[in-house]
């Protein structure tokens, strides 16, 4: 095999295909990136086989081949390589040489045959999305996925389409988040379950333009991302998702108008004063255009007022601070408004058009304390 | 007690103070940054029985006073208020209550009493030299200095007058950094070693200008750095500092003319196939007009010419790849000069005026690798 490609190029297709290789796997051939230039393209592939990766590589083949370089190796090598033009060959032994200007790498390369190809799967029907769309939604609720395995449907987020509506929830547990987008049409409805570590890994490839368009495939037990030169295909987790719905409760006691600015840099503060592990609540009490937020711990105690606007009750209830940043920082908007019912009961950051909601359970605190 | 100061005022003397706060102490006080408004000024002091730092803060005395604090709180407090004026006041059992805007912190705090103040230093003569100057040799000669204790001398660096003139030299038993500059007038000769640590830590709080002074008063066992509102305070590791005069040789059989910035690429892509731990040398091979860099390992191998100016004999030699980066990485010339004896003798970079010299010893190598 002999290719030549732009170091730009290579870098950029390695980076791709590099979030699909496992940091640890009893399949060694898995470690590296398949370099495949049988055909007339030159493509790059990745597979942890939960998640695989393909991307298409701008460059001129030489001579057809196939060779897998493990990935680190290969990754580093081309990042530190001049900015020029680079010759990728190898000789029947799959020694690699990789040549850029005066610089001159042997690398010691495998046949592909042991790799695991990414399974073919039927593109027919697909859901068109931005790629900027699909970026925010996930980021603005991964956060929330669980990180523990025993509950797996848990470490994954349900992407569901309505008619011309995709929901997106996740939750732990303690909190849920759910965003909801237009679709460009009406779709078939369709509900799924798509591991966390997928959807991360996208959203550190997806460019995130909003004029660049993701086709978005799905069949029984995967889902398929292709955009640009690059196609991501990932299993599904098997099973039935929580009915979040019965989880929202539309009525409420109290309502407030909060400047999130103000409100997350108060929770931040607050934070000062609890060791990590430590799980002590912060209190929120609220009156007539106040919200008070106290907190006291063996490092000492913090308290401040926050000007809102407040319908309905007063209300002292306590929150893991943590969970409370982590939805007000993934919001768009200066004011928010916030639901309660009871100290018992979650509360609910939402908009009027609920494009964005995020319920975070309460936490007990002694009143006395 | 009762100050008034700004935010940004308070969060520039705890960045500097902090930095002599120990990280693991017995003495539990010395966590703490001890805030001294008993006159007419705001001190902060930190002391780690080695390193002591004392800065004036800008601010009103409204009731004296004097509190310790725990650093390490205080300083990620100070951080996270909003940036406006800030109150400290404390009550007679040392509690501590931080008020800016509507944020009212309480901390505990502690009488000064059991505090380690700086220890008084006579002031008499006095060396000048520019913030830029002193920040530039200590950077550019820190990183050569051993940071294994078992030879206390080689965690220092010699500071050495010379008349009208600064030479400051680290090693670590493969290399050697030396730096000249030339003072304002001429002084008494004196020899100092400086603890790294003291050296590390002024670099940071140095704000490198160049029309900003430092005065160093120099003790039999202390120095005294005095700059902008600061003091910092430290003892000197005791002992005779190595004969370094003796390891420089003055002649040589090779003399190359190279472009840094190449060779810093060429050698930062070699490392790509040394594990770490891994000792595997670069070897260096140097004809006319070509100087040939190749390393094998059991990750590949590689090879690069860099065209080069050569005076002198044909030499192959072995190098550990760091220490030459270390020293090219801290020259600011764009070509540079390396002078070599023989494979088993240390090559120097200097310049002509020896305003820096860099000695690295070889490594030994196998020529049929």
């Amino acid at each position: 095999m002999k290719i030549i490609c732009s170091k730009t190029d290579l870098l950029n297709g390695v980076n791709i295909v590099s979030k699909a290789v496992p940091s640890k796997t009893t399949m060694t051939i898995l470690e590296c990136i398949l370099i495949d230039a049988s055909t007339d393209v030159i493509k790059f592939t990745s597979n942890d086989m939960e998640l695989g990766i393909e991307t298409i590589v701008k460059g001129n083949i030489a001579e057809k081949g196939i060779v897998a370089i493990d990935a680190k190796l290969f990754s580093d090598v081309v990042r530190k390589l001049p900015d020029n033009e680079v010759i990728i060959e190898t000789d029947d032994k799959y020694i690699t040489t990789i040549t850029c200007e005066k610089a001159k790498f042997n690398l010691i390369g495998k046949s592909g045959e042991d790799f695991s190809y990414l399974p073919s799967i039927e593109k027919n029907e697909y859901i068109s999305l931005s790629q900027f769309m699909l970026k925010e939604i996930i980021t603005k609720t991964i956060f929330s996925i669980s990180d523990n395995d025993t509950n797996k449907i848990m470490t994954g987020e349900l992407f569901e389409i309505i008619e011309n509506q995709l929901k997106v929830a996740s939750l732990d547990g303690h909190r849920i988040s759910i965003r909801k987008v237009e679709l460009d049409k009406v779709y078939e409805n369709k509900k799924i379950i798509i591991p966390g570590k997928t959807l991360n890994e996208i959203s550190k490839i997806l460019s995130g333009e909003a004029d660049k368009l993701v086709k978005m495939y799905i069949t029984d037990n995967h889902v398929v991302f292709d955009f640009d030169n690059t196609t991501v295909v990932s299993r599904l987790i098997e099973g039935e998702y929580f009915s979040i719905n019965q989880m929202i409760s539309p009525s409420y006691d109290t309502k407030i108008t909060i400047n999130k600015k103000e409100f997350i840099s108060c929770i931040d503060r607050s934070t000062l004063l609890c060791k990590e592990g430590d799980k002590k609540p912060i209190i929120v009490t609220i009156s007539d255009g106040i919200l008070n937020l106290k907190i006291n711990s063996v490092m000492g105690s913090m308290n401040e007022d926050i000007d809102i606007a407040k319908e309905g009750k007063d209300i002292a209830i306590g929150f893991n601070p943590k969970f409370l940043m982590d939805a007000l920082r993934a919001i768009e908007d200066e004011q928010v408004d916030i639901y309660f019912v009871n100290p018992k009961a979650p509360c609910f950051i939402k908009n009027d058009k609920e494009t964005y909601t995020y319920l975070v359970l309460p936490v007990n605190f002694n009143v006395v304390s």
